[in-house]
């Protein structure tokens, strides 16, 4: 069988470094080891409209910019499909069937889109559409054929719901879908980058983001205001590493390398925690440290998306070619399952030839 | 404005008096007056599916048996256009996006699915497809900017949420869907045909149906076993009209053309019901007179019908271009919808050039 990837991303604000560690690293990484037949990447503009119906215009002005910084942090358009959902109609159809082998109770159910649902504060108004967005990705996960969904913990139950509409689909009508599995990601990348001020997620309207298009003079401002350990005041004190932002980036980020080139009189982050639990290390050597590396990180993102940013053509290129691909694939499988349903009436010569013998017959 | 109408059946059964005196009359009734512009006749087998999924063979054998009958009955497709569903994608698109501006609370209070819920014993298990239904009708409705909905009245509820959601999408997008009017049926009309035994309605599993091809034997023995008055044992008893079938079926068929024909021992309908009042008239005269009547409304629907099922290739071609018609109709309000919500990326050259401002102004 095929390996199939599929992710994406809403757009709707800019990309910041938690989507880069939770997301973006893992599939760059994924490109590179090419154990793969086919990578699709989904700019998920019909989803944000579930909850941004009433603002398209922050979802339009979003769709380049992710497209943007997928390109500048490093995918390969030969390697992987960017495509836009809203331009791949099938999805929508194949969303209409699905919803008939899904019930109410089973959506209202379903934890992630509970907790959603209180997030965004709801209450007794829920869209219809945004109940329903477990079942729109269904249809693009299995539209796609994808077999290998990289996810966060947090969206086990969506994947738990494509399951159970592949097994539905396919016992009713015959087997046509395909069953995903989910790759959850390595240890060192699970952990949720947490907000410069702590709080377990960065989010645009906390104001607590590092963009990865932030200039080298936001970088630092940011680093220098993150949380560190209240209780380390002066530098002679112990300090804590637990819950320190400063060293959970550390821990993301520094490799040895970075030792030798910006902090040689440490070999590596252990000696580094260490130093700091004992006392007599200040928060301004690790913070200076910690900038230098996110520099690295960032600067050549921030530098490739700006050189794309005058070649806006292109980029639009890339994602209207892999929008096309997108659309054929999807087609394939809707062709696939209408038949399998029995609605090929057009298509399949052999219904006239049915309903001869059904005329004669009845 | 043009007036264009949309109406439709579910394919779920061979059809019935009922539906020949609850809808198709009137459809001929329109179609001979042509005063509209478009007149749209939909094959609702999508919709069919929300409540019969797990049986798709029921609704694929009935697309073509619904077809038959129209033309049988007179639909003349110069005149109306007939589609089927599920082979017009721009529909399901347009009831995704239409899922976003609609509440699950409304969908739960709207009094024609709360009603049809019940009515299929649902239970805890409503499929999210069958809810949705009223948004599904909204895309049908909206897609051929139908503003004239030839409905009854316990359908009112469902075009009243066409309607908010025609509200709402023009208030967030611009004014792009028309709203649409519900056209009663006349009061003559309005009651709906009872089942030979009585019972308010006609039902394939109530057994009570009389259909449009049934032989002038099958109307023989099924107006013999007509639900009449209990009470009227002698000839010589006098009767009861209210309730009592055959006279219900004399008010909706019986034209004073028909006395003439085969009772001229009566002048009118008045005549006949106030003698079968008195006493002295048997039920079977007066069920031989509805036999003759009925036998003149179907025997021609039969006999055409016959002519049909050994032209099947007509009737296919007259779906055939029925729905691609159709297809471009919806899909040039599908486009017009989607450019308003802004989603017109590949198809709009403006959105480059906007994208090209906002990354110099962000």
């Amino acid at each position: 069988m095929a390996n199939i990837i599929l992710t994406g991303d809403r757009p709707t604000g800019k990309l910041h470094l938690g989507h880069y560690v939770g997301s973006i690293k893992n599939r760059i990484k994924l490109q590179n080891e090419g154990k793969y037949d086919e990578f699709y990447l989904m700019i998920a503009d019909s989803q944000a409209l579930t909850d941004n119906f009433s603002n398209p215009k922050k979802v339009r002005d979003n769709v380049l910019e992710v497209a943007l910084l997928y390109l500048a942090c490093g995918i390969d358009p030969h390697k992987i499909t960017i495509f836009v959902q809203s331009q791949v109609s099938a999805l929508t159809e194949l969303t209409f069937y699905y919803m008939n082998l899904v019930t109410l109770n089973r959506l209202l159910r379903n934890p992630t889109v509970k907790s959603e649902i209180k997030l965004r504060d709801f209450g007794e108004s829920i869209p219809s559409g945004f109940l329903n967005y477990p079942v729109s990705q269904a249809a693009d996960i299995t539209a796609f054929k994808a077999n290998i969904i990289p996810v966060g913990e947090d969206q086990l139950p969506m994947l738990e719901q494509t399951r159970e509409i592949v097994h539905s689909f396919n016992r009713i009508y015959g087997d046509v879908l395909v069953e995903p599995k989910e790759v959850l990601p390595e240890v060192e990348n699970a952990r949720r980058l947490p907000g410069i001020d702590g709080k377990a997620k960065m989010s645009k309207s906390l104001g607590n983001c590092i963009y990865l298009d932030d200039s080298d003079e936001e970088i630092k401002r940011k680093v220098m205001q993150m949380y560190t350990d209240p209780d380390h005041i002066k530098v002679t004190d112990p300090g804590k590493i637990e819950g320190n932002v400063v060293f959970t980036y550390l821990d993301v980020f520094s490799k040895d390398d970075d030792f030798k080139k910006y902090l040689p009189e440490y070999h590596n982050l252990e000696e580094l925690k260490s130093h700091y639990q004992q006392g007599g290390l200040g928060d301004v050597v690790i913070k200076k440290f910690l900038i230098n590396i996110l520099i690295d990180v960032i600067k050549p993102i921030r530098e490739k998306r700006e050189e794309l940013i005058n070649n806006l053509d292109y980029v639009y290129d890339v994602l209207k070619k892999g929008t096309l691909k997108a659309q054929e694939k999807a087609q394939e499988t809707l062709v696939s399952v209408k038949e399998h349903m029995g609605l090929d009436y057009f298509s399949n010569p052999q219904f006239l030839e049915d309903m001869k013998d059904y005329f004669q017959n009845n």
